[in-house]
């Protein structure tokens, strides 16, 4: 099998250490030379953002974090900044707080430092969105891509159990997604599959003991992975069903990712069944030479019931009458290049078993 | 298991596909808005130099290559750039025509794109080397590492099948050895178990039909990887033992790595239990849960001996009596936090077995 792709390497450093934010965080702004820091911290993480900058002086404090980035937020916090002669923007949070450094590092150009506090993601791609009007718009631009991200798995040990699991799993979705995404390629592969990997492995740690520092650190690298693989594969089918779930049904984000993931790796994994070999032994499944796609749903299953995830989307509002509208959405949203071509019937089927629960309905 | 560690992952674009090196660069440098490229190609390679060029016209065509960028070359090349007004350097070659751009980029600041005809790896490094006056000076500067490669099967298809092997056998012992390696990381791991699996895939693949280009297509990528993870990762005891066999006693470099490989693996993989197991899965051997250091030595072997790989120093010139010497250079240069701690005994050990080709001699 031929071998072709374009692949881009995202330049970014990553700090990772538990306990350590401080002194990553004041070690990183020495080397970049940094004196003039805006830290970025929301009003629920003011604790661990005082811990993080210990051992810095904020030239300017910014708490005003709102989800999606509004244009006017993000316009008076590049007026601070550029007022108070701001030489690096410090984000600690999740994925808004990362998004409003990224707006001001795209019209400013100051280099970002993110601290995320979450599994989000943002932290390790390039891309920005804001809000006005309603409307959101994103795009793709170097100059927001944060020069370091620093890691520290405390900061994230009080995200409740439930959260944990649904973000983890939302993280899981980008690795499996990225395998046969549009831009897929065999290192986008390897990086979903050790994010893979390492997901399964923190998921079991937390539900076992939400206080095991070990697992927090192991999800904390998992989706640093699934961002950097997804941001380069791109949005595959997964992702396009969420997309038309979440938007035109108002499902909520993370448990619908969790929720349709399995169905989707059923869907595929037979067209794939080399990934899907490899994504069994990186989910700790039973390998088998003679069914690796079976093998690969298997070992998801058993993650699933292991954590609890939930699996059926009736339990978040959607019904059969929604499944016309949803498939004609999806069908026209799916990507061209995809693995199994996606017809009415066969994401009617889909959507039908993950409805219910009723994965057998999936079978082809 | 704690998990510390500082990743910086640099920046690049990588077009890989066979047959396509003319059309990538034409698009590359139309991308990166470059108008006089240099050409640099030595005369083994000028027929490749002039396919990939096909679609772009030099401002100046430069095949003195020298072995190990003599300073003298790497300034005669740095004036004729500057007089041509050259705005990017396309490199067509292995490790010595990648190190003269890289030689011209670290004065001059052009930018490079690479078109590698070997597996040596450079162009996925920001390091540079520069010999003057018998003596090698090397260094680390992002401004030397290529923007962009180009990969193409066809250009590296003319390797021999003995050079291909001992070279694709030099980039994994790049990638088993990322594994202990003093800055290795999570990250670098997984980049090196992806090259591994290609290497093992390749290899097994050249030797079965030197003319397979699928098998030639794993080996560049796979070689990639292995560059990209060792200079993530550093110089770990492998390199370290070969650095003195060949510097010392002038072995010849990608034999050497190739014979001392599977004694160095012997000698930590019991320490490196995890890494050892993901290490037999990714060179397709069996995988075993009670003993995956010997899993991985296994499949390491396995594969040494579907390749008819060399396994004797003593093939190469070394004798029982430059033993002492060498372990007493190597026992002072071996990494510090090494996984298994050397000693004289040890060492004295591992060169006995690889002298011979006795791997008895190393079981612990």
């Amino acid at each position: 099998m031929s071998m072709t792709f374009e692949h881009t390497t995202l330049g970014q450093r990553v700090l990772f250490g538990t306990g350590q934010a401080a002194e990553h965080l004041t070690a990183e702004l020495d080397r970049l030379g940094a004196t003039r820091p805006m830290v970025i911290a929301g009003e629920r993480v003011q604790a661990e953002a005082w811990s993080a900058t210990a051992g810095i002086t904020a030239a300017l404090w910014w708490d005003e974090v709102v989800m999606h980035v509004p244009v006017e937020v993000a316009e008076k916090a590049r007026t601070a900044a550029t007022e108070a002669s701001v030489d690096v923007v410090v984000s600690i949070g999740g994925g808004s707080t990362t998004g409003l450094a990224k707006a001001i590092a795209l019209t400013t150009g100051i280099p970002v430092v993110a601290v995320p506090t979450t599994y989000a993601g943002s932290e390790a791609t390039n891309v920005w969105g804001l809000t006005e009007d309603r409307t959101k718009t994103t795009g793709v631009d170097d100059k927001v891509l944060p020069v370091t991200v620093v890691y520290d798995a405390e900061l994230s040990k009080t995200l409740p159990l439930g959260m944990s699991v649904t973000s983890g799993l939302n993280g899981m979705a980008h690795c499996v997604d990225s395998l046969w995404a549009p831009r897929t390629d065999p290192i986008n592969q390897a990086l979903a599959l050790e994010g893979a990997r390492a997901l399964a492995l923190s998921l079991r740690g937390i539900v076992a003991d939400p206080d095991d520092m070990d697992a927090r650190e192991q999800a904390l690298y998992g989706c640093y992975l699934a961002a950097v693989s997804f941001a380069g594969a791109g949005s595959g089918l997964h992702h396009k069903i969420c997309h038309v779930l979440g938007g035109t049904f108002d499902l909520p984000h993370a448990q619908t990712h969790a929720t349709v993931l399995p169905y989707v790796l059923e869907f595929n994994a037979p067209a794939v069944p080399e990934l899907a070999g490899r994504l069994a032994t990186a989910l700790g499944g039973e390998t088998s030479a003679g069914d690796p796609a079976g093998a690969a749903v298997t070992a998801l299953r058993e993650l699933y019931t292991a954590v609890q995830a939930p699996c059926r989307l009736a339990d978040y509002g959607f019904t059969a009458d929604g499944i016309p509208e949803a498939v004609e959405r999806i069908v026209a949203a799916a990507p061209a290049s995809h693995p199994v071509p996606v017809t009415e019937q066969n994401i009617t089927d889909l959507l039908t078993a993950a409805l219910t629960g009723d994965r057998a309905t999936v079978a082809a």
